[in-house]
């Protein structure tokens, strides 16, 4: 856990961090990787904006006393500058298997460099209909 | 429309003339609005990912030939430096009068400066269910 809060990487790492987090249903790890600053956002698939350490802290909470959450993302497409990195993702996830309907989740995470490191400022996931995007120009996976 | 073309204001005053082009459908006026680079990403609620300018074009086109968009952006929560601003909104629309769910749309749209100005370079809007919220301690109304 020590490791993870003096975490000090790019925002690739920190994205890594993030979905590494969510396997491992680590919420100080979760917590450690956003902005210390109260303007950071963070709105889950379906529902309301979140804004602050305490609302986005209780939802992943929420999340993770239902189980860990595997998801791949896949399909990486980044722009940066020095201080901001906005990376747009396919969140690829186990679908229940009585699911009949194709969809995919895609998400926009926004990173900004503070004094120590990369950290998440925004986190915007969504549902989208129809199977993930075949985007072959720019398909790259993460890690 | 040439005036719309040499916009060189803030990232506030392109979200304006974002909001205003979708009112008048007017899609040579919404695209000059986004940064000049293959990197844009747009993200319609509930429908797949796009990237670059003929991809994102085509879709504001066939939204503008079922007519104009009336949305009024309230609530924004604006964090930026000076390259990069990100804005999440609450999209206010008009409903149709035999919609019997509750639900929002929630926005983010990340905007860089460029030569030429600041213009658009991701929207992801998605679908919230419920009712749009209270945001009182953040509340705004952009214009």
């Amino acid at each position: 856990m020590a490791a993870k809060k003096q975490l000090n990487g790019s925002a690739d790492d920190v994205e890594a961090a993030f979905y590494d987090a969510l396997s491992r249903a680590d919420l100080d790890g979760m917590m450690a990787l956003w902005a210390e600053d109260e303007e950071i956002v963070c709105i889950h698939p379906g529902a309301a904006r979140l804004i602050g350490h305490a609302a986005i802290r209780s939802s992943w909470e929420a999340i993770f006393e239902r189980g860990s959450v595997q998801i791949r993302p896949l399909q990486l497409h980044a722009t940066h500058n020095m201080l901001t990195a906005v990376h747009s993702i396919v969140e690829e996830f186990q679908r229940p298997s009585d699911s009949s309907q194709d969809v995919h989740i895609l998400a926009t995470n926004v990173y900004v460099k503070t004094p120590r490191g990369w950290r998440i400022t925004m986190h915007h996931a969504s549902v989208a209909s129809g199977k993930p995007p075949l985007d072959m120009f720019k398909a790259s996976i993460l890690h």
